[in-house]
């Protein structure tokens, strides 16, 4: 593994064996209280390991690199960028315990894993627990991060506000859910930004720069620049997410097709289709399976709109990056992953 | 308030206050965010501040007073108290959905309050969310404690581990009442040390050892007096929760009646019965109704076996504090508490 990663390959393989090596001294610590719980948790290193597109830690990473020169080797940061990976395990096996989601990634969703040992009921519980275990693994890595007494509280006040952002996010999402009669575009809208843009763009820049030495994070231009990126990048990753959840090929996305319109969730583009509507095809919508569903939506021109909407997003996010005081190769990453992260196939 | 508490009382009133201030913060956060996530913070606040014993905090605060003296002012822990309670929290809102269970401290438990505002399906993801919640403020109140950077790795580690204790407990308890037929009095008092001892008493009372100025510490007598205190008085109280989960009064543990046989857990007892019962008793036992297994149970012998369990353990751990080098008024407390912990109605 190179000391410095100059490929985004190289980041996620070093990444990716911080967390090896610290699931395996888990798993082994776990072994010897009982070979019960060193399956509970081999469970759970399986899940963190099975792949994803470690987008958190990607953007954790170019927030640091961003004021930090390519001579400073990644080591030290590697335990907190693996710490937001962690923690994104944790919120992806609660989620799916809520969604009732059967595949993640391809692969049975936790809840199915611990059912098909135990039946239903114990894999609802295992689940719970599995995620719990994730959240403090990922906080258990986060303090072997090599930081300077001055960065650690920043540090730490970043992540927790990242994870109750996270939390009130995804209650937001399953409110949503409950009673969709009551949602709107604008209140789809303040999910992505709360659920999805500050917890998986923003506050890992955020966070990024805050594992930086405190003197290179001075110029407050860069927190804002951050800050408008992140938002904006975001809410269009969230806004692919949606059509993704339409029209996403399952081969691709690891996840059944039509999987929001299964589960209702009253994303952005089911509350615009909604919007635009004639009265015939909201009557419709109502009643079709999701496949016909997703077609009204389709004619609807939700979808156009959704992708106008994605546009403008990454305009803004790369335009606020573009004029940033930060590191030239940090800046064009950033501009590359803003379109990546908002045009993928999953 | 005064500032150092000398009662009992006064000291729950202190943690409790500190919570109340912490989450009233909290609250008017997330209320700006909106209304609905203000909603799910005091939902999560009734059940911070519905009462308990708060056991944990009380354990972690004669660990530290062990060594501080009594003119050190308890301000600067009381955060740290006050997450141990916040965690555990966290823990009592996903052992309820585990369990099923409806009441708690003789209100509704977290996912019956979420059930009661939109159904059982909202009701038990909310629940989730709303545990995952606390241990985040948990984490959020504990880095509000001052504390030298010296002790803060020290405090860190003890907690997070502290967690792992208490997660990987729960799961060995879920898998107990999964495969009852596999389960054993040596399995049950396993759980009984990880679940309970060290998550009640031994990891609060070295978390508390470790807020006291690092030079106090150094008589390793003290960190293994706690240990063995900690894990025996531990053990009594699961021991005790046993007893009263099969003959505690619904009216004072604001539980149901026979709660643990409702939900076949494992407990010591039941394997300790299963064990010394006739061959008769055994099989009227698998059909019984849960007031008729109860007579089985006390006919069996079991419950005067575990009382005498409770006894040895209380004695094992008062022993080793009556040795141990700390402060007078520390060890009197602790001595009290071994008992008041292990002789309680609820």
């Amino acid at each position: 593994m190179p000391r410095q990663p100059v490929s985004h390959r190289a980041l996620i393989g070093a990444v990716e064996g911080t967390l090896a090596d610290f699931l395996a001294c888990q798993i082994a610590s776990l072994d010897t209280v009982d070979p019960a719980l060193g399956g509970f948790a081999r469970t759970a290193r399986d899940l963190v390991m099975a792949g994803g597109k470690r987008i958190r830690p990607t953007f954790a990473y170019w927030g640091w690199r961003g004021v930090v020169g390519s001579a400073e080797p990644i080591e030290g940061v590697l335990p907190a960028l693996g710490a937001l990976e962690l923690m994104h395990t944790f919120a992806l096996v609660h989620d799916d315990l809520m969604d009732g989601s059967a595949t993640r990634r391809g692969r049975p969703t936790a809840h199915r894993l611990f059912a098909a040992q135990h039946g239903d009921r114990f894999g609802d519980s295992a689940a719970i627990l599995v995620g719990d275990l994730c959240l403090v693994w990922a906080d258990q890595l986060l303090a072997r991060t090599a930081l300077p007494p001055a960065n650690l509280l920043d540090v730490r006040t970043r992540y927790d506000r990242m994870r109750v952002e996270a939390v009130a996010g995804q209650y937001l999402d399953v409110l949503g859910e409950t009673v969709p009669s009551t949602w709107s575009v604008e209140r789809a809208l303040l999910v992505a930004r709360h659920k999805t843009a500050s917890y998986t763009v923003q506050w890992p820049l955020g966070f990024g720069l805050a594992l930086a030495p405190a003197s290179a994070v001075a110029d407050p231009a860069i927190e804002e620049a951050y800050r408008i990126y992140g938002l904006a990048v975001g809410e269009a990753f969230q806004l692919r997410d949606d059509l993704l959840g339409v029209y996403g090929d399952p081969a691709i996305t690891g996840k059944p097709a039509c999987d929001d319109l299964r589960t209702g969730k009253p994303t952005t583009l089911l509350m615009l289709a909604r919007r635009l509507a004639t009265t015939a095809q909201l009557d419709e919508l109502t009643v079709a399976g999701v496949t016909r569903q997703a077609e009204i939506i389709a004619a609807t021109g939700a979808p156009a709109q959704v992708e106008e909407m994605i546009r403008s997003r990454v305009e803004e996010g790369v335009t606020a990056i573009a004029e940033a005081p930060i590191r030239p190769d940090a800046r064009a990453a950033l501009i590359e992953l803003a379109t990546a992260a908002t045009h993928r196939p999953a």
